[in-house]
């Protein structure tokens, strides 16, 4: 019997979290290795020289490096019959050649350009910096750029989540697994506005309250508590 | 009639660039829209939300946005059974399925790291600053970095060229498009040190040489004139 495959990442990384919620869904066992992304450790830069997370290796098969190479490798996956029928898991990019392009649009938004303009950044400095020998502390004047940026993603996710039945239309998708991601970092950190932002706490509650999202609840890491509402269901 | 699909882009924005590749490779006649993304002018916000370059938009069809959504959807089109056979294009994610995500590995690093530590900073301090009201002049400093920067990337490109007949395995694909559109417009900003990388310049010397780059060697835009070896297939 072969070993599960093993995911590098970082549990409060977005894209590493993200990926998490797919192979869960689609039930896939994972053993997972811890990795800081601010260590820039040699032996991680040699499984993927992007220096990158995460990182997806097969007992026996090929070592899969970043969010999109990974999720469309997984989508590719060819079920075997006994599960293709009642525990079918949901396709990650459903729908027809619209529909798949509206959802790799919006995973292109969280994990590029909320990454960007938010997740990053409040990582950086809410944790990285501060978990560094150097002890850095947050800027202020980025921390408040990033809290308006972050209002900008969700007025669009609630304008998203209030016009369809999942952020990319009818059906649950990458994109819903993606912003999941994005949100569940913020809200660990305690910089999510939820009372502002009733549809994308309601569209939160459904996608968080998934089997798939039970391991991210129980994520801790060292130096940072999560926010008095992050683990809880109905908050 | 239908008229030809229309590409909003910026002729110095790489993921454009990418995207006219693989469609000029498909054989696809396009209508240019030029879009300047220093202005983030409101018609457009409304076409991407995102405020992204490229959106292509088919007469009568889909508007798509971001060359992660254009390139997989050119990828999944069936081609008629008159093009399928000899005038064949390459497809833009060859190879079997670990194939392919070497291929979108390799896309995610032109268009993600590569952009984010090279073309995107070079692109702001060197057009877009100087084109603003403000008349801004490029940072030293961020230069000094931009460049340390594209050395580390063109020693990785190098490495891949040296050791593959394409940067991602034996056949042309899309990562060599990526690859290429962001090489071009650093060499158009005169920031190529050709001479030492050799094995980059062998391989861009033949993807140059494709007819369809051919649209992108004529491009010019105002206020930057391009580098004296940008057009020249014999650099």
């Amino acid at each position: 019997m072969s070993s599960p495959p093993r995911l590098t990442q970082y549990r409060l990384c977005p894209r590493s979290r993200s990926i998490r919620l797919a192979l869960a869904e689609y039930g896939t066992e994972i053993a997972l290795l811890d990795e800081n992304p601010w260590e820039w450790r040699k032996d991680f830069l040699a499984k993927n020289p992007a220096g990158e997370m995460p990182v997806l290796e097969y007992d026996g098969g090929p070592t899969l490096c970043g969010a999109y190479s990974i999720s469309e490798y997984i989508a590719e996956e060819v079920m075997p019959p006994s599960r293709a029928t009642a525990t079918r898991p949901p396709p990650l990019f459903p729908g027809n050649r619209e529909g798949r392009a509206e959802v790799r649009r919006l995973v292109d938004w969280y994990h590029g350009k909320f990454d960007r303009e938010v997740s990053r950044e409040l990582l950086n400095e809410k944790v990285y910096e501060t978990m560094r020998p150097t002890h850095g502390s947050p800027d202020p004047s980025i921390l408040r750029t990033v809290r308006t940026n972050l209002r900008y993603h969700l007025a669009y996710t609630g304008y998203l989540a209030d016009a369809r039945r999942w952020l990319a239309g009818d059906d649950l998708s990458f994109a819903d697994f993606a912003a999941a991601a994005h949100i569940s970092v913020v809200d660990y950190l305690g910089e999510m506005p939820w009372n502002e932002y009733p549809a994308v706490k309601i569209w939160y509650q459904r996608i968080k309250s998934r089997p798939s999202f039970r391991a991210l609840l129980a994520d801790r890491v060292p130096g940072s508590a999560p926010s008095a509402v992050y683990s809880d269901l109905d908050f």
